[in-house]
């Protein structure tokens, strides 16, 4: 008797006895259970002799319940599957109250989903999503260890609030009513558990670049986390991400490592999760189906994908997108809900729509950046008023990937946190990296939960990880 | 003009015009570099014609400058090494001024490289630590992968401090000196980021639980946290930990599983790491030298890898183990720190180290643990007084991994928490996996950190993480 998972099973042409468990999802006629393990998005249908098998068990069997079958696998003769199994024993080994079960066997809401976050990979929908997350987090790490890249973590609990990329959660066992304080009526931080005070990390990037300085190539995945109250479907308050970091590597070569690093991580899950994209590619025609003709996508999920795989990235000097941006027919004709004036803007998602969905028809780098919206870390450029910044710009939600090459030069970094007033007690380890050996590097940082939206064509953040975390909602 | 990493260049056999860059290890009679870029432990050794060389030039040629070299790569004449590059010209990227930088080309105190962990990756030993610890993550998620198991981030803040597996951080956004008060004068949670107490989370397992039993296998790989003041050489603050859940698997399955993945992982490293894991087993064995005969470890570091990977595991009841410990020498004769006196007593280290180090000789996986001495969660055996818990037992340094099955009958987990004072609200979630279609299901934890010090025999576990939190330590 073998036991294979339904994903194993569904690929035999070996007929054979068989043992398989897993969770009802449908039983219809008496006869017929729709059944998934979530090795695979499909079910394996299990044929029941109704006639002889006891109805106090024909009872059990119910949406939800799990159940461990013994027959045997054959040929099936209904459509949509190669093979069945014609059940010879069944077991209930947990029963699933019809009555009260969340999930039945209908469409729910994914705010319903939500509030049943625990339960909803027993979807379809959902467990596609999250063995695509699983793909795609697969598919960063071996790209970057077959590229001779060394993964690296960096720390989440930080002394440090100079990384200047958001608002920063507390981290402490001090007394919250009664802190102890200081003679001048202060938070006495040295009876702090790290003797200071302590934060959630927003950014591994200024650690990884001291192991760049080192290891060479060097990349970091791991969760950050802003405080900031945004309540909307792009935002999360805990969130993963992926920053790579190479040392003598300048903007150019950060370009061509994020295009061919994008394009890797999408081709994985092209050749490798075909039958979950081909269902959310579905699932999102039917969802545009719902909206007014204008608001919907020209391409649907997988060709977006492809959109990224089978194009060359097109490179652009923020200058000239401005320019381009200028004078584009909604800019002009006050379509734009930002119309860009001058030089300096800062670029918002329907400008990167843009610019990739209508004027390039193409992935695009938009680099050299104004200096002065950009991160105090960013090499600054010869003419002293761009740095050399890049950002990656995808169809359908703008901003993919955020990166630069960073200030190598002491003495030009340490005028920049002067101006910023960022102490440079804080970052002694930091200005280290060009004390000792100095040299061009360059990295990227990607938000992991966009990725993942992009690759599934989910349009709430809140629907690609498992226990969102956003303001006012910490459950599970 | 080939561009390739150092690792690359000492495997190639065809000569030819090369660029190199990397940092100076050691500048040697004027004439030999020996360069290094992180990319392998060892250095290339370029050869400079230094009377063809400013004076100015070679002066800056220091240990920790950064260069970028032209020349040939020839055999190399030396010993040590195939091939070398004569330099044709060399460029100082960064200066390294020899007076103050901190890692100089001796043998520094692993306490110093600690407080300069943002250079320590720049020595042989911790650039070899580090590429291990990529490495043996790679191997987890490879392992995993290739077995059919879905990668999972469960949440870092959780609204739920019922793990019971120690003292937990808060999380928060409330002003720290002057928190809002509810009218009873309590802390008023509903003002904060999540709208209640929230902390860091101390275990991924609750979560992944839920994942198991709708995926069917699923993995966390990711950071956990302990509030707890203790400043060993064993314990963090933060630290990385890997959790494998899979749905309808016994406590035998457990066994198989975590069994063939520990020896899997030991084997990538073996096999992909052989340079780091030799140097290290040189280190070590060096190290091992200035200690008394009797404090000696019997066995190497490679010997160490090979003892888990070229072993069974041996399976021995709690019961069993008790038993042997009992009547043990060193119990008999009052060697152990601890004498084992009765069924129920809590192993320490060096009952651990004893049975797998002087009476099985082997790997040991310890089952059926007393109740009392375990986790709410763990299945309960029909003997009513022990759970299905196991423990795995390695040489030198006592459990490596725990585990369960965990009790799936909805009864019998209320009880537990009863008795236990969990409230029933706070897991509901937990709960409800026993209410809908519950099935038997297991799995285990492996603390990350503990892992790598196996691996690299490193004996303070500071040193195997970039930048460990610990009491009163939160630097860089």
């Amino acid at each position: 008797m073998t036991k294979l998972t339904i994903a194993q099973l569904l690929k035999e042409t070996k007929l054979q006895e068989v043992e398989v468990k897993g969770w009802v999802r449908t039983f219809r006629a008496k006869r017929f259970i729709a059944l998934n393990d979530g090795s695979t998005l499909n079910n394996i249908q299990c044929v029941v002799d109704f006639e002889n098998t006891p109805e106090d068990t024909l009872k059990r069997i119910t949406t939800g319940a799990a159940v461990a079958i013994k027959g045997e696998l054959v040929e099936s003769q209904g459509k949509g599957q190669s093979v069945e199994v014609v059940v010879s024993s069944i077991e209930i080994l947990g029963d699933s109250d019809p009555e009260t079960y969340p999930i039945q066997p209908k469409k729910h809401s994914f705010e319903f989903l939500r509030e049943n976050a625990h339960l909803r990979t027993r979807t379809s929908t959902f467990s596609a999503v999250m063995r695509l997350r699983s793909a795609l987090s697969f598919a960063i790490h071996k790209y970057f260890n077959d590229n001779g890249f060394y993964y690296m973590h960096t720390p989440i609990i930080t002394g440090s609030d100079a990384e200047g990329a958001g608002e920063m959660f507390k981290v402490s066992t001090l007394d919250q009513k009664n802190p102890p304080l200081t003679e001048d009526g202060e938070i006495d931080h040295t009876k702090n558990f790290f003797g200071k005070d302590t934060n959630l990390t927003v950014s591994g990037q200024l650690e990884a670049e001291t192991y760049a300085m080192s290891l060479g190539k060097v990349y970091t995945f791991g969760p950050t986390f802003r405080a900031e109250n945004s309540n909307t479907s792009r935002h999360l308050s805990e969130f993963w991400m992926i920053e790579p970091e190479v040392a003598f590597m300048d903007l150019a070569g950060n370009m061509d490592l994020a295009e061919d690093f994008m394009k890797s991580v999408i081709t994985y899950i092209l050749e490798n999760n075909a039958e979950d994209l081909e269902f959310l590619d579905k699932r999102l025609a039917d969802e545009e189906k719902t909206k007014p003709q204008a608001e919907r996508s020209e391409l649907s999920l997988i060709e977006k994908l492809k959109f990224v795989t089978e194009n060359n990235f097109k490179r652009v000097s923020y200058t000239e997108a401005i320019d381009i941006l200028k004078n584009s027919k909604p800019n002009k004709k006050k379509k734009f809900n930002y119309i860009i004036e001058e030089w300096g803007a800062d670029l918002q998602s329907e400008h990167e729509r843009f610019l990739v969905e209508k004027h390039f028809k193409c992935p695009v780098i938009l680099f050299d950046y104004p200096a002065n919206i950009k991160a105090f870390y960013m090499r600054l450029n010869e003419d002293g008023k761009t740095v050399r910044a890049m950002d990656i710009l995808f169809p359908g939600i703008g901003e993919m990937v955020g990166g630069s090459q960073r200030e190598e030069r002491l003495d030009v970094l340490k005028e920049k946190m002067a101006v910023l007033d960022i102490p440079e007690e804080e970052l002694w380890w930091y200005l280290d990296l060009r004390k000792y050996g100095t040299a061009v590097h360059s990295g990227f940082g990607l938000g992991f939960e966009r990725l993942v939206m992009f690759a599934t064509g989910m349009s709430n953040i809140r629907d690609v990880i498992p226990y969102p975390r956003t303001p006012q909602n910490a459950e599970f």
